[in-house]
């Protein structure tokens, strides 16, 4: 046996799941928190299990040259190394390859490219890519594909689409079986429905543990996210788990798991965090802004969070205007506790039946003029 | 009553000591993490309480100029702001004013200075400085001082000492007597035992709670500060609490305790868990250094903190290389832990009348060439 997913329950296309992987049972839809150098930045492990995610990412291109695949496998893998016991998923190392190294050039055999730490030499290959996930020791191992830059012509999205399969199948092959850990193919083709679903074809007749679609959200919008899905999600197969890569703001989580997608990861909540911002469920706080300065309001009053528990906005402010570790610390544990919770508020509207009603009554609390709640009127100066 | 003091044992001049505040009980000999601008740099309160710490430190000048006195006690005094249910002492503002505000101007009825973060002007009194500590809600309140720069002519010193003893009346009288709130003076004069032992005795003419050497760490040298300890301790009151300020080192912490000093402060643990050092019972660790990247050892077996007991030295050196905020929240950790642990020991051997044996070995400890102990060898590369 390598993953284990069950769909226990289905609302519209949406689906209520539970993953079972060699480090424990993921509850989805799940959202993953992103610990890009094997750690999910400004947080315990112990942080992180409290906002209740038990999946969290981990980056193949950051991870193989800081500290190095074979080094971290020599100290007991990644779970060990970072004091994480739930289950971890790495990417593949292409999409940053795209968008960090230097002087990368992409052939059929993998991609050469320039580490953008010290410019060193290394070559990935499919086979590479999942030998090193299998060295870390990820529960849930992605294909190597290429991230083709939107907007890009349709021949070049094309050529990359066909390229992604080629290493798609590489991948596949390359992977090692093992109880609890599975590989997930990537969907590509760009924004075009008719390339999405020669890849769909093309990942289904290799055969994956689960699919996630790929190229998304990066710069089309969230129309074409949504359009892209409403014509990808439905040809996937329907009893294994759907991820969305790179995904994404709070609604946009919303109308993908409305889609039928079952996992998502972003840097979102964990770069907000760094960054005073704060996601609450009426929209998004800047911290810095002087009208949090006297408020002893926590955030979010509904919120179970450390921040939100403890302390005022009048004191995260503080924090955020002093450039306090404890800012960052703090305003990530609310974010990432924030999405765990619409996560797990979504999952509860699926089993119900009801999420079309929580959806629109999500639409309406974040577009909620501030105004009409008193405590919210600092942040419209 | 104000504060409450006891001196439950002595072995040779250290005592061994308990603290009674209006925000609980403070075993002493106690080092006091530092909590510059309402936190404690990298930690969360809940973390600094888990390394046993009872008392922390605030600094007047950090939080007059950054969120302002008013403003935190309008919001419910310190301890709330700041989420730290445990006693404060907050410093008078004196020592800062010279290291770090511009234009400052020093007069009989106090400094004028500019605030190094705006600019903006301000003048701290005796009377100022104790009403800020009292909107701040400190449990010790400390009088204003002048800190006298190392090294300065005599009469320099002389006039300085004076001056701080005239503010030392006026702090005096300015303080609000609460329960088990209280005030400490402050000892200047120098590396000179006469005008120290003047200001002694000012300091007792007026009477505080308790008495702190001030004006010392500040380049004059280990042997000159114990020296000025052995010619001004024993003139302080047996039976009331003494504080050594801005003090020190492990080596520096374990001689003052053994010349009869109760309380502590330094920013080395936090600052130096921020720039990659760990203290350990075998001296000082600098996890960048290449030879941890594999070390699959924790920084120190016998240490209970977060740090040791859940992550290697190759994840920790990781970290650091990485500039991971998590690096600096588990060295601090460690750092207070250690700290922490220190005082803890040293407590325990005045009880038992072995202070003198403790600080052999710790000596020895301290000193031990690093390759007598196979895992320490790398930081000799």
């Amino acid at each position: 046996m390598t993953l284990g997913f069950e769909v226990l329950a289905r609302d519209g296309k949406a689906r209520r799941g539970r993953l079972v992987t060699a480090h424990g049972v993921v509850e989805t839809p799940v959202f993953m928190p992103v610990g890009t150098a094997a750690t999910v930045k400004a947080m315990t492990p112990e942080g992180v299990a409290a906002t209740g995610a038990r999946l969290v990412l981990g980056n193949t291109y950051h991870l193989m040259l800081r500290p190095g695949a074979e080094r971290i496998a020599a100290l007991g893998g990644l779970h060990r190394f970072m004091n994480w016991s739930y289950a971890i998923l790495t990417d593949s190392g292409g999409f940053q390859v795209m968008s960090l190294a230097k002087l990368r050039k992409i052939g059929e055999e993998g991609v050469t490219f320039r580490s953008h730490l010290d410019g060193s030499a290394h070559l990935l290959t499919p086979e590479r890519s999942i030998e090193i996930q299998r060295l870390l020791g990820a529960d849930v191992t992605m294909a190597l594909d290429e991230c083709t830059p939107y907007p890009s012509p349709r021949e070049a999205v094309e050529a990359s689409m066909e390229l992604s399969m080629r290493w798609a199948e590489r991948s596949r092959r390359s992977f090692v079986e093992r109880p609890g850990h599975g590989i997930f193919g990537i969907v590509q083709g760009g924004v075009h429905p008719d390339l999405r679903l020669r890849s769909v074809a093309r990942l289904i007749g290799i055969g994956f543990d689960g699919y996630a679609v790929g190229g998304l959200a990066i710069g089309e919008g969230q129309a074409a996210t949504f359009a892209v899905l409403d014509a990808t999600v439905p040809a996937l197969p329907p009893d294994q788990p759907r991820y969305l890569m790179g995904v994404g703001k709070p609604a946009d989580l919303v109308g993908a798991v409305m889609r039928g997608v079952d996992m998502f990861d972003c840097v979102l909540p964990t770069r907000s965090g760094r960054t005073a911002q704060a996601f609450t469920r009426h929209g998004v706080l800047n911290l810095r802004n002087a009208g949090h300065a006297d408020n002893p309001a926590p955030l979010d009053a509904e919120c179970r969070c450390p921040a939100c528990t403890g302390y005022s906005r009048a004191y995260l402010h503080h924090l955020c205007r002093s450039g306090e570790i404890l800012g960052a610390m703090l305003l990530t544990a609310h974010n990432l506790r924030y999405y765990a919770d619409l996560m797990a508020e979504m999952r509860q509207a699926i089993e119900k039946g009801g999420l079309a009603d929580f959806a629109a009554a999500f639409a309406e609390a974040q577009a909620r003029p501030q105004q009409e709640s008193g405590e919210w009127v600092e942040d419209q100066r």
